[in-house]
């Protein structure tokens, strides 16, 4: 095996296989990438069993064949050549050679017949979005996902399609973060969880404006293709949450609020806190002013926004850690907050359109 | 105690004073930073009983006064206020309220009685050097310090001054650093050793180019002063090793090298060990080229570069890593070697003049 490459490209497509790269793996294969060379390419693989990601790079190939090299090795040496071009030589008992310019490197490789497949993942439903979009909804619902593997459908982020219409949401039992896209290319009607992990790495490897991503899901795996990658992931057994239930809209008092401006205030809110998740600040709505204020052992905040407000005046607290991370995806200057009674929920919405919905519980005020 | 100021200056005055904090501490009240609320000033002292900074910041004060409030907190609660100006007050009882914009604060402080004073240099030998050089002097030898607390005078920085000439001089046992420097006003002679943390947080503090600092040197107590701040720390006990005698010029093989091209090289070379402080790089310096190869378990690494060499060929082995920081702070673009025998040790320092000195031991050679 004797391939010769760009080597921004190799390192490009090396990070990406790292994503499916476990470093605690005990499976001793599965800390190297799979290096296929065949007729003008070079094909990486890394799976982690979970998760298998599979991507190109271009290359001139004077000699096919395969071997594994250990990730975090391959990773730091091509990174750190001295020239653009570098040509790796492999021979049949894996001693590799790296060069490029006057560096050399020898290391030794794995025999890659071990290297567990990928599943493949060729009939099913099939949708298109585009790889900016579904980055930017990844970003807005993935932090609402819940850590607690004994919920293990929350632990997962929900995908639900109707005509070219798609839903996105992460519970994590406090929180639902919800958003709705159109497709470029789509007449499906299905619903699966996956992996927060997985929806996460796939959020690092979608670029900004480089076309479409298209996703495959059969029985129990997912595949995301974008020119050049495929990620397979397996899907998260089991039914998830009516999250309609829980995007009501139903208000005693509705408020229209700046954006920053709330942002700014919730940062400063969870600073007397040294562990925010177990406290709460206030909202106190009157008067078309929003008042937040917050009371610990460490001390007290008292801060007020002006909004425009309908309804009743409100007092309701909510933990400061858990909605500052809501606000902080949003991406609209003034949203609408709907709080449902004076034990919650609170919803925010745009104050357009449903692009986005989130719903956060109430907590008993300790002020 | 009232006083009205710039948040980003008063941002400013808590960074330099937290240095002087240890989070560490058993005292409680050195957790805190004391204010002092003067005519037209307000003065901040933080003391670690190692090293104290007393640093002011311009105030409009209403009441005169003084408190100690937790270092950490006020300085989160400072940085994310919304408007430019802050309004402090503290009243008998150390309930301190923090006003800017509609943001309101009220966390408590502590009696500023029980705070330590720091110990007052007025006589002994006095230097003044350029923030800027000081700053640079630093950054070229800190790195070189010993982390050996069972030779405690290597753990300090040695500086040596002479009419008009300073010396600076970190020796770990295995490297020597040594700048070199001509003072803008000075007439001394001493020597002391300063801990090298104290150097690292004076480093931090000084700035590119707001004038000059001041070093007053007292019997077991060193003072640096720039405009507006005071660091004053303990000297360390002991005689210094004898640097002189680690700047030798008697070398069997003179070379001289492209510094970025040897850095890059010497970053490369340290990429097959997972653990570099254990092993060893060749240097083969034969026909005006130096070949840096390595061998591990990791595998292998060969590199060479064109040098100007004199005298006879050689072959030495070093640490990678430890030759690796060297070459890392040189600000030359070429920088001569010269090897005194096989078994080392080797000296690096600029073409012309002799405004810095590095020398490191030579290792057995593990290829």
């Amino acid at each position: 095996m004797i391939f010769t490459c760009n080597r921004n490209n190799l390192t490009n497509a090396i990070s990406i296989a790292q994503k499916a790269v476990d470093p605690r793996t005990t499976y001793n294969i599965l800390e190297g990438i799979l290096f296929v060379a065949e007729e003008g390419k070079l094909i990486l693989t890394a799976n982690n069993l979970e998760m298998g990601i599979k991507t190109e790079c271009p290359a001139e190939v004077k000699e096919t064949g395969k071997t594994v090299i250990d990730s975090k090795i391959i990773g730091e040496i091509v990174r750190k050549l001295p020239e653009d071009i570098v040509t790796i030589t492999v021979n049949n008992a894996s001693d590799i050679t790296i060069v490029s310019g006057s560096a050399e490197f020898k290391i030794k490789g794995k025999d890659a017949e071990g290297f567990p497949d990928i599943p493949v993942v060729s009939d099913g439903e099939k949708i298109v979005i585009s790889q900016q979009e579904m980055k930017e909804i990844i970003r807005q619902v993935i932090f609402s996902a819940s850590t607690d593997e004994t919920k293990k459908v929350l632990t997962g982020i929900y995908i639900e399609t109707d005509g070219n219409n798609v839903v996105v949401v992460a519970i994590d039992g406090i929180r639902m973060a919800l958003r709705r896209s159109v497709m470029s290319q789509a007449n499906s009607n299905f619903s699966c969880i996956v992996p927060a992990k997985t929806m996460n790495d796939i959020g690092k490897i979608l670029g900004d404006d480089e076309g479409d991503l298209a996703i495959t899901v059969s029985n129990n795996q997912i595949l995301f293709s974008v020119p050049g990658t495929e990620v397979v992931s397996r899907i998260l057994e089991g039914k998830y949450l009516n999250y309609r239930n829980l995007a009501m809209t139903d208000y005693q008092t509705k408020l229209v609020v700046n954006t920053e401006q709330l942002l700014s205030c919730l940062e400063r809110a969870v600073l007397l806190y040294s562990e925010a998740r177990k406290y709460s600040i206030k909202f106190d709505i009157n008067n078309d002013v929003l008042t937040i204020s917050a009371n610990s052992e460490g001390g007290k905040i008292k801060d007020e926004m002006p909004v425009n407000m309908e309804g009743k005046p409100m007092s309701i607290s909510f933990n400061p850690r858990l909605f500052y991370e809501i606000v902080r995806v949003i991406d609209e200057d003034t949203v609408v907050l709907n709080i449902c009674t004076a034990l919650g929920p609170c919803t925010i919405k745009p104050v357009s359109g449903d692009r986005f919905v989130y719903t956060i519980a109430a907590v008993r005020g300790t002020n």
